[in-house]
């Protein structure tokens, strides 16, 4: 196995060596190229080629697939912006601000499309698997941004169970389709590849979970966004969803916290609520549990000591255990 | 081979035997169910149908497919509304109209993935040419709506070699794929496969062409869209890009009379010089040219005599040489 910031630099490579046709049609692809080229963890590239590695010891057999979980990846980003009106993205601005609405539609249609070819650049014996683990992984994402945009119409909780459901399917799938589909190339059988994405999916669940964690207790020098955001925007995150299944005197206090207008007052008073409630402890715990939940499906499988090694090290840098 | 509507027939019961998650997942899959059951010609269904029909006896073999090309045909169709911000598609509002523009979006994504997941649907050895033919048809679809869209900011002609080779994209990759895929199912070679995706793409701009001649010529009636909508939008057709191309006083009287304000005496004026120049001749020359050489295609392949006439017959019936 090799390094982490060797996986992301074959990943790096594999995303510049994509080629597009010029001319006429660049206005359909420059913003596809511009969309993928943002940088970033790479992790679902990542994934996938360790999941490759894992099994056949070389990486770069499933870089077709790496590259094609990136644009898919990234089409997702360029609609959602568009969906979310967000206007930044990674300091730069989203494609429907640099060019416009509709290039941001087309162009991110012709993304999932190129996706779905590079996934496809495999032996033709594995075509079926990695096709299905690939498409039906898609839908789950499309199922996950829709509750997402439905839990924004409710007023009160949607419930914790609905929650981590909904962070299953918009980030644990991906994880979990890019481990699968890697371990498949590399020559996994069907049932290691299901182990693979049980880690993959294990692995983003306590992601998201970190990530709304550090949105309230990080720091904003290494968060890379700033502190309170969520807070700010009256997001659904685990750890309201938690405060609220918790109830109680502190639920209702932060009921009514919530409804403060969005500004410094409003991030100390329920940073303050979530402190009071243990909030940053049943994090951590669940992070944990999660985190090693998908460390237990690996070892379920076939793969080496220092491969399991290799996924250990990944898991505790994404979820916080090492820096 | 069977009548065209028992082609019909077999395309709209797969498409209504289709199913979709409920519950909580409604508001993502109702849009595509909407979408797709707006009825319609059922065209491209039709042809994959007959083109496996050709080559095997049995039509249905190719269903999963034929409802696949309708998906996506549909998941166009969505996406391109909310780009052209059109209200009405087939006498009903349109999905960002009933819904919203970001429920269009991501429905329409969700009908793209459960397209090719349709289109998938096939013995594992023909697996790798289907999704080619398909994929590749995807991305002539986007080149051809991006080189539309571009074409609305020119001011003057574009050019009638750019606006065929945009027709060619938008409307004769699809029929082209849908052809080509359907024999393909049905055991055609890749080399009959490529015959047929060469009838059904320049089938597809003949038939764009006489859309164009309707628009102009047609009988309100039949036509089922108000005559002079092109000329009032002051949108880029075969006709115009022809007048265009031949230049003179003729060409000049256009250009004027296409900066008049969007009324009955701009179709009027417009209509009069179309017919000065000989412009229904020309189509109508055009149309046949196109038809002939689809037909052309056909005859190269192996099959029988008796599929020739069915396709000899939807070929005709399209392009208004039969009703």
């Amino acid at each position: 196995m090799k390094s982490n910031s060797d996986y992301t630099l074959i990943a790096e490579e594999g995303i510049n060596a994509l080629s597009f046709p010029s001319g006429d049609l660049e206005g359909l692809y420059a913003p596809v190229k511009y969309g993928v080229s943002a940088g970033g963890k790479r992790l679902r590239p990542v994934l996938c080629l360790m999941g490759c590695d894992a099994y056949c010891g070389e990486a770069e057999r499933a870089l077709p697939q790496a590259v094609g979980l990136e644009l898919f990846h990234n089409f997702t980003l360029l609609h959602d912006d568009v969906m979310d009106n967000s206007d930044l993205r990674r300091g730069r601005p989203t494609v429907h601000v640099k060019w416009d609405v509709n290039t941001a539609i087309l162009s991110g249609d012709t993304m999932l499309t190129l996706a779905t070819q590079k996934v496809s650049e495999c032996d033709d014996s594995m075509l079926r698997r990695v096709l299905t683990t690939f498409n039906d992984m898609a839908l789950r994402v499309y199922e996950g941004q829709r509750l997402d945009m439905d839990f924004e119409t409710h007023q009160t909780a949607v419930g914790l169970d609905a929650y981590m459901r909904m962070v299953g399917y918009k980030t644990g799938a991906l994880l979990g389709a890019a481990a699968a589909i890697g371990a498949t190339i590399g020559g996994a059988s069907e049932k290691d590849a299901t182990l693979f994405y049980d880690f993959g999916y294990k692995l983003g669940v306590a992601f998201q979970i970190q990530d709304d964690y550090l949105d309230v207790f990080g720091d904003a020098a290494t968060f890379g966004k700033p502190i309170g955001g969520d807070i700010l925007n009256g997001k659904r995150t685990f750890l309201l969803e938690t405060a609220y299944k918790l109830g109680g005197e502190d639920a209702e206090a932060l009921k009514r916290a919530m409804q403060l207008p969005a500004n410094e007052t409003k991030i100390r008073t329920v940073t303050k609520i979530y402190e009071k409630m243990g909030l940053p402890e049943i994090c951590r715990k669940e992070i944990n549990k999660y985190s090693s939940a998908a460390i237990k499906s690996l070892k379920k499988t076939k793969i080496s000591e220092e491969a399991m090694d290799a996924f250990r090290s990944l898991s505790d840098r994404l979820t916080g255990r090492r820096k």
